[in-house]
Parts: C-alpha cells; sequence; structure tokens
C-alpha cells in the first residue's frame, strides 16, 4: 500500500484496532509502503531491522504492541477451559513474557522498554482497582482500558512534538531557512517529529521555509530519511554534506538551526547525533540561533554535564565500507566513529520542549 | 607492477628517458599500480580520467610530457626528407600543437598549462639564445636543455614540499596528534605532499605521530588517498567523518592541524577543499593550532579577499548517488555542492610555504 507521506502517521493503531501500520522505513528513500503488522513475531521484527526506528516511535509501538498482545491473550481465555481462578496470574505472566519478548528486539532503546512498563504497569493497576464479578470480565475490561493508555501514548507524542513546533514557530519568519541535522524527523515520531515540526506547522500556516538538510554520516540518515520526508511532504529542501554547513552560513541563507537530541544535562549541554556540535560552532560564528528541540523526557536532572553522558562507538565499517559500491578506504584502517557527539550550552540559543522555550540555559539551566 | 608506496614517487620520468612513470590513482585504494605512459594520447587520457591529479602533480606530469613531444617530434625531424630552413618552424608549430592537446584534457587545471607555457617559453629561448651551425643541431640541443628544465619543474616540486615539511615538524613535537583533511599529500604532488610533508618528515626522523584523516565528503579523497597513502607508508592513521572533528579535538588527541591550500588571498583568507573552514572553526574553539600549507605560487596577491574567490559548484550527484550501493536522497531532490571554502584568516594559525612560516596571517599579511 503506497500512500502520501503528509496523510499517513508513521505508526498507528488500524482503524479496526487489530494492528499497528508503519512507514516501512526501510523502503526509504523511495516509496512510502505502509506495512500492516499483528503478530508479535512480526512486530519484533520490525523493531528489530528498523522498518520503524526513532526513539518516540519505538515506544509508541511497543505501546500499542503490548495491547495487541493482551487483546490476543485475553481472546485465547474467553475460549479455553481454564478455571477462572487461574486466568488472571496466567494473563499477567503471558503479558510479562510479551513485554520481556518486545524489550528483546532493540535491547538498547529505551524508550521500548518505558513503554512495554508502563503498559503493563497501567494494567496491573487498572485490574486490581476496577476488579468486577470475576477475573475474566475484568480481563477483558483491563484489556479494552489498555487500547485506550495505548493511544494516549500515541498522542502525547503527537501533542508533545506540535507543542515544541508551535513554540519553535513563534522563533521564525515567512520565508526563512532552516537547517537541520541527521533525523529528528516525523519518521522517528508520529507525525511531526521534533526538529522539523516548525517546519509542518509552518507549511500547514502557507510559510515558505527554505529547508537545508545535512546528509549526517556515517549512517546518512538527513539524505535518507529527513530529506526524503520533507521533500515527500511537499517543503522546499536542499540537502548538503556535513562539512558544508560553515559554507552555507556565510551565504547568509541560514536564519535558524533547529535539531533534536538524545539528552539533556542539568547544565543544558546536550547530546545528539555525531557532527551537531560542529553545527554549533559554525551557528555561534555567523550569528544563527541555534535552536535543540527536546521533549521533556530528555531532560535528566541526574546527569550534571555533558561529560557525564557516555557516548557509543560504532563499527568502522559504517565508515569505510557499507553504503559503498566498493570499499572507500584501505582495509585495516583504524576508524574513529562516535555516534553522538555533546553540544556544550554557551553555544546553544535556546532548548524548546513542549512545556515553553528555554532561552540561554547555560545561564538559565534547564529547569522547566 | 605493483610497488612500496614509500619508495615510489606520485610522477617522475622513467630512467631510460622515454615514458613517465605514475602511480595509477584509479586503482587507489587497493594496491599502487605504476603505469607506464609514453605517447601523448596515453599521457592526456590519464590525466583525463584522474589517473594522475592534483595541481602539483598534474603540471609535473605536463612539463615531462612536453619533453617526451619535443623529443618525438625531433626525432621524426632527424629521419625526414624536409630541409633545414623548414625544421624550426615545423618543430615549433608541433610542439604547441602537443601543448594545445595537452591543456585539452583538464581545461580548468591551472597548473597544466602553467607547466606547458614554461616548457614551450623555455624552449623558444633556448633555441634563440644557443642556436649553433643548422637547425636540426640546435633543435636537438633544445631538447636536451628541454629534459633539463623538466627535471628541474620535478626536483623543484619535491624541494617545495619538503622545504614546507621542515618549516612544519619545527612547529610540533614527536608524538603529537595531527588532523588533516583532504587529499593535500603526496598523491596530488611528487613526493610528500604539502600538508603531508610533516607526517613523512616526522617518519624520517622516527616521530611517532597519531594521524587521522577527515574522508571529505563528496568525493571522499581523505579516505580514499590521505588514509591509503599514509597507511601504506607505515604511519598510524586513524580515519574519520567530516562532522567528527569537533568530538575528537574535545578529547585533547589533537595537537595540530595540517592543511593544503587552493589559493591565498592578499589578507590571508585562504580557500581549500569544502569543509577547511569548519575544521578551523573547531581548532579555535578547542585550542588547536591551525596550519595551512601553502607553496607561495599559490599566494595571489591580486585576490584582496577571499571573498574574491569564486568557488566552484559542483553536480549533486556526487553527494546522491554516485558512490553508493543504491541512492541514498530521494530522485530529484536539491544540493548544494560547493567543492571549496574560504578559510577566514583570523582562523588560521600559521601559513606555511617553503620559503618560510608565516604566523597570523589575519595580522601580519602574507608577503613573504
Amino acid at each position: 500500500m503506497t500512500k502520501n507521506i503528509a496523510q499517513t502517521d508513521t505508526v498507528r493503531l488500524s482503524d479496526d484496532g487489530n494492528s499497528i501500520e508503519i512507514i516501512d522505513q526501510t523502503k526509504l528513500p523511495g516509496r512510502i509502503h505502509v506495512k500492516s503488522l499483528s503478530r508479535q513475531e512480526d512486530i519484533w521484527h520490525a523493531i528489530n531491522i528498523l522498518e520503524v526506528r526513532g526513539a518516540p516511535a519505538i515506544g509508541v509501538t511497543a505501546a500499542l504492541s503490548m495491547y495487541l498482545a493482551a487483546k490476543n491473550i485475553s481472546a485465547d481465555q474467553k475460549t479455553n477451559g481454564n478455571p477462572d481462578h487461574m486466568k488472571k496470574e496466567r494473563f499477567f505472566t503471558r503479558l510479562e513474557a510479551a513485554k520481556n519478548y518486545l524489550n528483546s528486539s532493540r535491547p538498547t532503546a529505551v524508550n521500548l522498554s518505558w513503554a512495554t512498563n508502563r503498559m503493563e504497569k497501567f494494567a496491573i493497576r487498572f485490574f486490581e482497582q476496577n476488579f468486577e464479578t470475576d477475573n475474566l470480565t475484568t480481563i477483558l475490561k483491563t484489556v479494552d482500558a489498555m487500547k485506550g493508555e495505548a493511544l494516549t501514548v500515541w498522542q502525547e507524542d503527537i501533542d508533545t512534538c506540535r507543542a515544541i513546533g508551535e513554540h519553535s514557530l513563534s522563533l521564525v519568519k515567512e520565508g526563512a531557512g532552516l537547517l537541520t541535522h541527521c533525523n529528528a524527523g516525523k519518521l522517528a515520531t508520529v507525525r511531526y517529529g521534533t526538529a522539523t515540526s516548525v517546519m509542518y506547522l509552518g507549511q500547514e500556516k502557507g510559510y515558505d521555509f527554505k529547508i537545508y538538510c545535512d546528509e549526517t554520516r556515517p549512517l546518512l540518515q538527513g539524505a535518507r530519511l529527513t530529506a526524503f520526508e520533507l521533500a515527500s511532504a511537499g517543503l522546499d529542501v536542499t540537502l548538503l554534506c556535513d562539512n558544508m554547513s560553515a559554507s552555507l552560513m556565510k551565504t547568509g541563507k541560514i536564519d535558524a538551526v533547529f535539531v533534536g537530541c538524545d539528552r539533556v544535562a542539568a547544565n543544558g549541554d546536550t547530546a545528539n547525533k555525531i557532527g551537531t556540535s560542529l553545527l554549533a560552532l559554525s551557528a555561534k560564528r555567523y550569528g544563527v540561533p541555534f535552536y535543540v528541540c527536546a521533549p521533556t523526557s530528555t531532560i535528566d536532572l541526574n546527569c550534571k554535564t555533558g561529560s557525564d553522558i557516555v557516548i557509543e562507538e560504532r563499527s568502522g565499517d559504517e565508515v569505510t565500507n557499507m553504503w559503498f559500491e566498493r570499499r572507500i578506504a584501505p582495509e585495516n584502517i583504524k576508524v574513529y566513529n562516535p555516534s553522538f557527539d555533546v553540544t556544550d550550552s554557551d553555544l546553544i540559543t535556546a532548548i524548546i520542549t513542549e512545556k515553553g522555550i528555554i532561552n540561554n540555559p547555560s545561564i538559565n539551566g534547564v529547569n522547566i
């Protein structure tokens, strides 16, 4: 099924409530293929091979998946012959197994276990507080409530992104040149993205932004995902290599930079995709405001400064050969390949959350 | 013929003086294949398809090629039956044709026509000033002198690069971490390169440098050429993506940056491969000295500032698909792809020429 990206959520519950529909990101850039997932094995596989990716989108998928798992378990219980007093324990044992199975699809994705835990805890609490006549009846009621909770997780993501976009939009003018890095886009969330939300909301208002995307080596998310999703939605987008941002800013074409964020430390330092801090240096030099779009869930007050954030180093193959027709570097060459870098807070003009804008975080801190 | 890069010049006249031997750069990274070129058509082709590349190496190849052309013309003239009074005109007409043919192999390469013009002018002047008995005798003497002149062009390149390396070496300590961008390496010159000369001379002295190379998108010269030539020569080299330099400098592992240069303006602004200016911004932030290695031939006092330098914009295909197994960006996406950028002189710690070091060019200017 091929659809228009502007009218397609990255993740959603199907209209009949029996499956999860995702934009299959392994088919990008190219066509927008919506894939329908109903079996737990299929959902596990989709997360595992990055058909769905991006922390928020993974979290939403996991929440919806826990609802589908609960529904299937309860359907089994309606038809099997177990006595009612055994059903509660069996339901929650099987739900926990479903949770552990889902969590194993991408063990490092924090949002995945956050979402499955939230759904499990919700189910346990709901069951306890709403017991009615017998276990099976209460299980069926619980499953129904879990659908509501999963849709709440989904809606919260949309609302958070939209709020970040609205705050961001107050900082830029019609016709502005906007630069972004990596994919903090709709494809990483349900609908608007974080850094791209300002672009989609601007489009709704008829603003004529000129958008520029860093290709974002080594994994090229900017070229493959961000340039793709923005262009598919009909926005005016230009791709550049990561080393061209200073040259571009010098021309005066960039009025603001919007990037996403993986973690914000208490002093306002932010960790994001490798290359972000270099972009911030360039923005500082050329007087371009540098905005970090950060849901409040990424603010970690237990982390004092950016130097407390551990940066993952990944395989050198990503740099030397994984995308190329032939190897572009000598065999056995050493490679430096950190996934993220830390942008010092003095380089950040503002951090934009769903709750509001934190100006000059290096002076004001990030309490919100 | 496969050779050790440390013992192989990028370009040289063969021992018998009948051909030019080049390291075929289309075979890199991989094996060091030395190709022997004797016919003008083969030399034209080698320059045209970048088997030999880099402004200095192209200039040297062109100078040697003018000598081979002159030798072939004179050999014809020894054996053909033209009367002697016609030989001078025919010699220089055919030499000019050879020059124009060579120049057409890569019309934008300034060093190419610089070298062929130098050789032609040398031949004309030598003939006039050294006439002896008859035209044929003088032509044969002229061809002999042209061999000396071509070898002078070749030797000057070696001496210039070596002198730049010696000056550079006075600025760094044993064991230093050195970062470079693109390929201002031996593969762009005869023997030492400009930015890499410090590394090779350091190796001769047993210094244990830790060298880091930007891959240099979009054409990946850093990965394909610089990382390759340094590793082949036995140096300790680590490859990184262009967007990782700030992260790397923050670790304190980089003690100095050495880059090449295409043009130096009178105020010390320098044009070099795209990404250089971003690297300079990062060096400034982290207190790392930023050195531009520039033969005095690249200093253009007629060019007042960097903004007078016209930057070539190249095809977007270089960014979106030329190296990749499949297209990495949507069809019809706009691409910003400048080949070079200008590094403002206040970001440059020193410009290093073969004649000496220009400290703080933004204060001192570039007169040398």
